[in-house]
């Protein structure tokens, strides 16, 4: 099970990523926590020319919303 | 997992937040309450200029119509 | 955790609350009972000028039904 | 948790009941028995008069179809 | 829980079985088996003038498909 | 439980099997292998005259798209 | 259950695969990783002349989005 998805959202923490989810809505942000289930936290970035999809607000999505995440 | 979700719903307990649905409808209230399934118990504020999302009374959201939580 | 749904719910037993459902119905009655699974029972309100919405008959609901509950 | 959901089936043994389903359908009928995950089993009733909505054989109904049961 | 749904399936091995799916199709076959998710295997018959519906292979049909089952 | 689902499927090892999924589309081939959440691996059929559901990989289904199996 | 759908995964560690979805995309990848739920990793390939389907970004696949997986 060589990189496993939790092992790799554990080498993504305070990384920027894309969640994707099954409403079709990309949500861009930082990530600051996740659990078992792939809830993620995601904070805004401090990046000039953030995306049209950053997040504004600390934001908590529970994972059964979760198409992916690029990392 | 620094920033776990629940942790972060610990963190924002009587502080307002606004809870997204997936039937699209948002519910903004003070958050009174949760638990692991990510059950939300939300109160009405007492601010004035409040939104039009605000909920009127103590509700109970269960988990699974949860999309995201802003807080 | 500080007021849990379900700790919620139990303070919520012979008072009337609103059941909001996944097919956008409402189902206004007495709390009778509920489980873990926020399985809920309803019992008719014996007040006057009730609800459209007021059950009939004493109501099981199950709680993968439920989207909300105002207490 | 007085008058728990599967408590109220255990006293409707025996008795006639009606099942509401996902797909807007009604199922009425003596409830049998039922289980845990409130699959229920429906006997048709011997009584005159029967409705449009009664079961027609001994029917098993998968409990993650059932919105509510009417006791 | 006198009549527990899965007893009522296992009094019906080796009957006529209707069993009613969520795509609004029906199959008709011989209950050969079944499981505590209500995974059930139906046979077809040999009975003369059977009907439309009748399986025409042994059919292993996933539980959280089905609707109900007539016994 | 004579004839139970998960032993049909072990029965059905290295034949030729038509999985039916949620989407409509039927796949056929040879099961290779499943396990008890009803996943199944398919391997592509060496029969002459192949029919056009056949697949042309080996392909893992996940056991929460199947309908039904026909064996 | 010889060729368990996870063992074939195990197998195609690192090997190209094809990973279906519920909304009918499909994405193309090295598979990088896995884990019981089928959630699954996919890294982009290095190969020339590589497909629409193919992943920019290391990318998580939540598993109840996969229909099937070809290897």
């Amino acid at each position: 099970m060589t990189g496993r998805p939790l092992d790799v959202l554990e080498e993504s923490l305070d990384a920027p990523v894309t969640v994707h989810l099954k409403d079709g809505s990309a949500n861009f942000g930082v990530l600051a926590g996740y659990d078992q289930h792939m809830n993620v936290v995601l904070d805004p970035t401090e990046l000039e020319g953030s995306t049209d999809d950053e997040v504004e607000d600390t934001t908590i999505i529970r994972g059964d919303n979760v198409v992916s995440i690029n990392v």
